[in-house]
């Protein structure tokens, strides 16, 4: 538990300076002026008091032994803090100074010395290199953010501590409260799974919102992520997603920035909600933090002009929502009172003559309404227009049910400045364009249809035989290779049960010809050696062969690799059964620098490689994930059959999804595994890795 | 020329009210405060004057010919009014009334009856249903808008009434300036056309930004948008892109929207800038209005901070726009008087305690290097921060770099309120979040990459058989038929120079023989009746012919046609060389409502079903929409060889595209043309239209 950090029975600021403007001295006053209740121990060799605070020459000298350590002198100082700190019991070290692993490979040394007796003395650390934290809660800033936040329920993770200073200042120009605010700097110890874990259990907390430029431990990150956002949504800004912003990373905190790509799957599969821009954070902080989830996406929109409300309705079906039908019934009780030439069909235009009354009666009938589940009031500032009137009508019918969204976009400036202030005020956000509101809606009806599959997104328990894996690879590095034969491949594939051919080993003729009777004509024979990987090419492959054909093919095969590799070293000739050709898809793993094994799947065949139909999802799958990813695919109509074509056994290919999921889990050393053709058949008829190849390390 | 619109001598403004708030009065009142300078005529038969100044009974009462007339009586009374007005030779008709197309049957009768009175008289009428005119130049507020704009070099034409006027609001309070600002209403004679084939010459205004939810008339828009963005940037919101979008325009103003893929293409050919959001409208109008048009899309940013940074760089990449790099000697410059741990590389990384003094240098030393096009200058409030002193450093290095774009990222709120508003009273436009200034940068280079490549946007001239075509047409609708039949398709191909093998008709075995000879052995024969349009199906073709094959062949084809379709008139069987099979592509076209054909091109074969690897441009196509169709496939990689592959013949492809579109707009009554497959040989040897299909009316 991170209590220390965020609400420390007594905090010592080590660099407690005099000088107004100093970090150390902004620290020490925006502790005592934020209303903090613990004891304060400002630390400073050169002074008697701070503040009008008594101060000590070392943190040896305090009186108690302080739970929480601010830290802002000097880089090449901070070591010895440290081990005062350790010394002195204390639980939570907060590292404001800069000069670590952010400046350079000196720096970089002496942020593992202080991790290092960091660890050894039991002390959490924070930074370095970072703002501080604040908990509006506590109440506590401990941070040298000038001004201290609003208090609210939403929690902001920054990596960046200048993007933290420009958004706490946007934040109170715009009423938007936090509960928890803190800068993560250079992450040495505590990173964003620490703290996300710790605000999942926050009472002061609804939303979670991040500002990141990399994970530090990925693999954890999928865990974590997965756990918190069952409880809180969390919504995070990526940086660094482009070569140029990753070049701008490593110059800026030093983070290895992993692969967008996987970030996307990583945040797609726990389900975290990524925005691409802060705009985007600040606008889903909003709704989230305001309004109760919604079951249905069903939106009416109420409007006094047509345009916003055609934006909206377009915005709407973008986004994948839908326009809530206007029942006969709702039809009827609105037509009593709104005037003939209303438009009654969602978007409902109340006209341009609406008043605050027109409004009030519009907005409680159709939220009355079982269908309605989201209200978006979209109001043009005109000659009869009531901002005021109208905003205080929707923030009552906000407050009398409860269980539905209301959010608003009064459209405009001066005139329509005060009745966004009320609506904000009162729990009703406001969005300038009427597409904005739209989106923040759709981000919450993603995050509930995430939530309502959450069963579906356990990992499966499967029945596979992993001392069979564990042997083969065994004897693949005891012949110092790193590519399994084919044979190998398919021992590991079936032991895994990944449908695919039985492929046996000949190494005279007379085996072949027994093999072949074993599996059953027609066969295909091919060359079987490390070296030869492109065995077509060599002549190395003879397919469809009926039983008189094999002995000769046998003979064939082995001369051609003589002729033509004879430097490669030949086990013999594999034999496996001639199968029918079914679609053709291909799937595979690859391994992510952040997140481990990212498996992909798509369309295969001779348009595979410039087509790129394909999708990502991280290892372990659940079997939501390898729908879903079956689902991203183009190659999904023709699965499913379209025009008159049979469907395919989408099942299987979810099943051996899976299971090359927990083969890749379980077996580190996999570092490539390739399915190319996964051969597909209709439903019921399974699919089949027709060939496999797997690279281990 | 619409100056009687924009600047007339005289406006009369009939239904002239004494009672505020009513839209006879507000119009006049705005006349009459807005400076305009002309004589003004108040009608209105219940009073003696209005405001102040002497009214009239009617408009045959006025002692001069007006030339604009603002018409706000009730709906009705409308017609009688507009011939009035032709009695009084007047040039414009502004009618804000209400109660025309948008309201229904009656409305629309109405609407007619006005229209065809001032085509009588030679009247140009803007709206009915509109919220009027304004012009900041002449200055006239000749509009019920409560408010007049800043003067500026910005047209805003708004299909919307309302949400100008929250434009309106909003743009005093953001310090946006407008050159002329209308609302179109139901556009029952001017339109979208005409007021921006006027703005274009206008010299007040730099920039035209238009809210649309649709055009009336899609081809002279076509042609109209393609010139006047040859002068002048146009970005246009158009709603209603979505089926709920387009469901809720028809309840709205009763514009037929048309299909929005069609409007993608028209927008992109015609070099108009198309916004999603209305935020991005007034984003995209902030730039294009202040900074001048960027040679190159190389990019430098100057931050105090690295998390905005990396933002920025992310957005610049994602966007298509390059991150200028920084030459050693630049690197030297700014190393002088920079801080060591500052980030030299672009981002240029000035550091958290950077001020005024510190940008100032990093700014002018960076625009001074000949690579750097545009700077993004981004700030965040920090201790040391100088927001107002950097912002006049901003304005400064504006004004003396006057061939470079400036703009500026100032993030947080109060803190940097006011350094926002000096930058943006200076010609600096501010984003509150860097994405945003990226995105609007992205804008104006993608506007000047299309009129860089503008000579290439000509329609081309092609030497075509217009007269074959016509007579081969008067044959089918001769024969009562709206199929062409294979043999005719291939003449028309043929005609507009269109690749395709020949195609003779053989009536009698003896003929079928003797044309095999003709067009030499292998060939393919296929039976050719009207009715007959799955062949393959009841046997009537028949491949890889050796000419002894040709006779019994024939017979054969007959004979199943007789057995399998015995009601189809059979013309007789038609002898084709058959043809070495090319990569798979297709092309077509379709009619779209509101802009007529629609070409498509993409890849063929069994997968294009499913894969739809299709791109669009309307007709006539220019070389450069050709190729540009071609290279949004995905196929394209296909075409231009990847993997070892060879290149095909993708000049062939232009060319064929480009006499289709001849073709389509020659012939208006060609309502479906499809090529599947069209073979595209290796590069030099062409392709081939081995299948058309030709639909006529």
């Amino acid at each position: 538990m991170l209590t220390p950090l965020f609400n420390p029975s007594s905090v010592a600021v080590v660099g407690a300076s005099r000088t107004a403007g100093k970090v150390g001295h902004d620290v020490l006053r925006n502790i005592l002026t934020s209303g903090y209740g613990g004891k304060v121990y400002p630390v400073n060799p050169q002074a008697e008091e701070v503040l009008g605070i008594r101060c000590y020459p070392s943190l040896l000298n305090v009186p108690e032994n302080p739970e929480m350590c601010v830290v802002a002198v000097p880089a090449p100082v901070v070591p010895s803090i440290a081990e005062e700190a350790g010394k002195r019991g204390v639980k939570v070290l907060v590292v404001i100074s800069a000069g670590f692993k952010e400046s350079g490979i000196e720096g970089a040394e002496r942020e593992s010395q202080v991790v290092r007796i960091c660890k050894k003395n039991g002390i959490r650390l924070l930074g370095p290199n970072c703002l501080g934290v604040i908990d509006t809660a506590t109440p506590m800033n401990a941070s040298f953010a000038s001004a201290i936040p609003i208090k609210g329920n939403v929690a902001f993770i920054s990596q960046s501590g200048a993007l933290g200073t420009a958004v706490l200042d946007w934040s109170l120009k715009e009423g938007v409260g936090f509960s928890k605010f803190l800068s993560l700097g250079n992450k040495a110890d505590l990173n964003e799974n620490d703290i996300m874990l710790e605000i999942a259990e926050d009472i002061n907390t609804k939303v979670v919102i991040m500002y990141l430029e990399g994970v530090e431990d990925g693999r954890r990150f999928l865990i974590v992520a997965r756990k918190v956002t069952q409880k809180k949504p969390v919504i995070i800004l990526k940086s660094g997603v482009t070569d140029a912003g990753a070049r701008a990373v490593s110059s800026h905190t030093g983070t290895l920035a992993g692969s967008d790509l996987a970030f996307d799957v990583a945040f797609k599969q726990t389900g975290v909600i990524r925005v691409d821009t802060a705009q985007e954070l600040f606008d889903l902080a909003e709704v989230f933090s305001t309004q109760p989830f919604p079951k249905d996406p069903m939106v009416a929109i109420i409007t006094n002009a047509g345009g916003p409300g055609i934006l909206a309705a377009d915005a709407i079906e973008k986004q994948g929502l839908r326009i809530a039908p206007i029942s006969a019934e709702l039809r009827k009780t609105l037509i009593e009172k709104l005037p003939l030439n209303a438009g009654f069909n969602n978007p409902v235009d109340i006209l341009g003559d609406a008043t605050a009354e027109r409004y009030k009666f519009a907005l409680n009938k159709i939220l009355m309404d079982e269908a309605v589940t989201s209200a978006i009031v979209i109001l043009t500032p005109q000659a009869m227009t009531q901002p005021d009137e109208t905003a205080a009508a929707v923030v009552e019918a906000r407050n009398a049910f409860q269980n539905k969204i209301v959010i608003a976009s009064f459209l405009g400036g001066e005139l329509v400045d005060n009745a966004i202030k009320l609506l904000e005020k009162s729990k009703v956000p406001n969005y300038p364009f009427p597409e904005r509101a739209v989106s923040s809606l759709a981000a919450m009806v993603r995050y509930t249809e995430y939530l309502s599959a959450i069963t579906r997104r356990q990992i499966p328990h499967l029945k596979v035989d992993r001392d069979k894996v564990s042997s083969i690879f065994k004897d693949v590095k005891k012949d110092m290779r790193v590519n399994l034969l084919a044979s190998e491949a398919m021992e590991v594939a079936k032991a895994y049960g990944i449908p695919s051919p039985t492929v046996k080993l000949a190494r005279t003729r007379e085996e072949a010809v027994s093999l072949a009777e074993e599996v059953g004509p027609p066969v295909v024979l091919k060359i079987e050696s490390p070296q030869i990987l492109h065995k077509t090419d060599i002549g190395g492959v003879k397919l469809n062969l009926n039983l008189d054909a094999v002995a000769k093919s046998f003979d064939e095969i082995l001369d051609n690799a003589h002729k033509y590799a004879s430097k490669a070293t030949v086990y013999g000739v594999t034999v496996q059964k001639m199968v029918h050709q079914g679609k053709e898809m291909i799937a595979g793993i690859h391994r992510d620098v952040t997140f481990g094994p990212l498996i992909m799947f798509g369309l295969g065949g001779i348009f595979a490689n410039f087509l790129r139909d394909v999708s990502f999802r991280l290892a372990p799958l659940s079997r939501k994930d390898a729908e879903e990813m079956i689902g991203e695919t183009k190659a999904y109509s023709l699965l499913r059959g379209v025009r008159g074509e049979e469907k395919s056994d989408i099942d299987s290919i979810t099943d051996t999804l899976l299971r090359v999921s927990k083969l890749v889990t379980d077996f580190d050393e996999i570092n490539e595994l390739d399915i190319n053709p996964l051969f597909v058949y209709k439903d019921g008829s399974g699919c089949l890795a027709l060939d496999i190849k797997i690279t281990i390390r």
